[in-house]
């Protein structure tokens, strides 16, 4: 059978380095040997995220973390706005919901940036709001939202914190959580840190610290002040998922390495010369504000047509487009390990596929080609 | 460096076809692939759980599906029964509290059985109690619960639920999930099931389901109603933990070619073993009740500094005491897949720890001998 080649959203390839560390043989959490790696995943994530605050490690996959990011600053009928422009963002509007709070939602329209004005009006119109909640990449739409703009405007209020979703954001898209002031920053293991899903994060400024206290929303698993007390030894409350962060420790050595400035560059470099090669044969980008992590292409062929012939028939899994955009987009991510030529090997199937699909109006290679000379250019 | 030797109630050793699994490229989750394997993963549980209802598999630890077992049944101020006899009876009154129930704590000595005549007591002094919470196996203890009693106390009150926290009980000691009418049994993947820490298990019986949509406890990332909807297609809400899921296949599979009733004798058969070669080396049982599970052992030397010694100069790992018996007990683990052999190797480490913290007064080898006895007796 043949190894499947993920080019989705997440889950992204898992390095082989840090595969052999998930098979190696259990060790007991509650060692030196185990306090020292979570030393090292804690210093790391740190690092990753640009700050001092304490990011802390919960077993679950991302939308744990984000519920931790609700249910521990919150109490029940509190206000909070949410910058909702994809199904990442309704996932904010649903857990507040689920959690009694009461919702302002300013819907952007998919796949568009996002002006802050919107913010300053609605924090304006309901100055009792205590957060503001939004995305850093809206993997739904393949777009990234100026997060520094965004803090800038909630920063002007006293007693509302910012939470970010940077989910599929983390490693690619960048992110200054100190230097931009974002107060909670959520992310999850399987997209840019290079590992399997089932870990999630979260860092907590210390302005959000303070609300640890006042806020009544239940909470148990996801207890952040339970979590941090934990943190300050090296240590968590509940048993972690000692494979995984394991395998964290490597994978975040290596982006120590590489330097994230330099993931940065790169994955912005690998961005723009995927929209310019599917431009070249004839596909637009859908974003508007396009992400680093993650690319949308508007097709006026079935979407689901072409992923399903990649997956059955090439071995290769891209993403489709999400609510309304099924069927109309499909999505190639570019995070974690994804190399240059990991994105040629892909663009020469998908140049296969879409030709299968009826779509059939450019040269054979020209995506590959206009890929290599932007991204040498 | 020394592998690690695992006798601890949590993590016990992954078995090496597992760990392969865990370390192989990642796979996409929403494939026909990973679905197929989801779809063992379900029929595996049901399997072990003896169960025809649902169980639904979340990416966290054992205390994310204890929390699910208390958000998704119940209402602010709702009283329950919690059946406290340790730790982790503890536990269910700290998140019951947490989520503003109220809370009736049935106290059991630490290591006592439990009288089924006290939760009679307690079920007619409260009238309106909408659930009650026990352990299969308290792992502070080393003792095991007689869940078909409760079980059946519990039967005779319609409005009433049993929920059971069967986290490191499961795979050793007996369980019999629909025959004894157990409405909610937990359970985490680091203990029988002999995977690495990161998965938690709930099953839902038909009674308890018709509380999810009268529960006003807010919930998300462990709603019960949205996983058992994509339970029903072999999917689950959010990413799974896909390299665990994998591994869980595998794990299960080795159970069923096992059998569940050949796994309860041989560790029913390895417990009493054990605790008789500790009795013929002088070392009493705690647990008035012990678990097929784990054995606790009294001791009148520092259990801490011979956890220390075995740990740091010979790579065991077993358990201390926790709350007020740190100290005075120590706990050895026989679950998932420790064999006859592992536990004759643990006993050869063991003793010679013994006599190092001066625990001199028995004959070398004393122990091992009256565990091959007993065992092949």
């Amino acid at each position: 059978m043949k190894e499947q080649f993920l080019l989705t959203p997440g889950p992204s390839p898992v390095p082989e380095d840090v595969r052999l560390v998930l098979g190696k043989s259990m060790i007991h959490h509650r060692t030196d040997e185990f306090q020292a790696v979570l030393k090292d995943v804690h210093q790391g994530l740190k690092y990753v995220y640009k700050t001092e605050n304490p990011v802390l490690v919960f077993a679950s996959s991302g939308t744990g973390a984000m519920e931790a990011g609700i249910a521990n600053f919150f109490s029940p009928q509190d206000t909070v706005i949410v910058i909702e422009a994809g199904k990442f963002g309704e996932r904010w509007v649903e857990i507040a919901q689920a959690y009694q709070l009461k919702v302002v939602t300013i819907k952007v329209e998919w796949g568009q940036p996002f002006n802050k004005e919107a913010l300053k009006k609605a924090l304006k119109e309901n100055p009792a709001a205590k957060g503001v909640f939004a995305t850093l990449c809206e993997t739904s739409t393949a777009t990234v939202y100026n997060i520094e703009e965004i803090a800038g405007v909630v920063k002007e209020n006293a007693d509302c914190i910012l939470v970010v979703d940077a989910i599929s954001g983390l490693g690619q898209d960048i992110l200054k959580t100190d230097a931009w002031g974002v107060d909670v920053v959520i992310s999850g293991s399987q997209k840019g840190l290079m590992l399997p899903p089932g870990l999630s994060f979260i860092s907590v400024s210390p302005k959000a610290m303070l609300l640890l206290s006042t806020a009544k929303l239940p909470r148990y698993y996801f207890d952040i002040k339970k979590a941090h007390a934990a943190y300050a030894k090296d240590d968590t409350p509940y048993t972690p998922a000692v494979s995984l962060v394991r395998g964290l420790q490597v994978s975040l050595e290596m982006i120590k390495q590489q330097t994230i400035e330099k993931r940065w560059e790169l994955y912005g470099k690998m961005a723009q010369a995927l929209r310019e090669a599917f431009k070249a044969i004839g596909l637009e980008s859908f974003s508007k504000s396009p992400s680093r992590s993650v690319t949308a292409l508007q097709c006026n062929f079935d979407s689901g047509l072409l992923l399903k012939k990649l997956r059955k028939e090439k071995s290769l899994s891209i993403a489709e487009g999400q609510g309304h955009l099924k069927g109309k987009i499909f999505r190639v991510a570019h995070m974690g390990c994804i190399s240059e030529q990991d994105i040629v090997k892909g663009l020469s199937l998908i140049e296969a596929g879409l030709r299968e699909v009826g779509y059939k109006d450019f040269k054979v290679g020209e995506s590959l080609k206009r890929f290599q000379e932007v991204f040498h250019g």
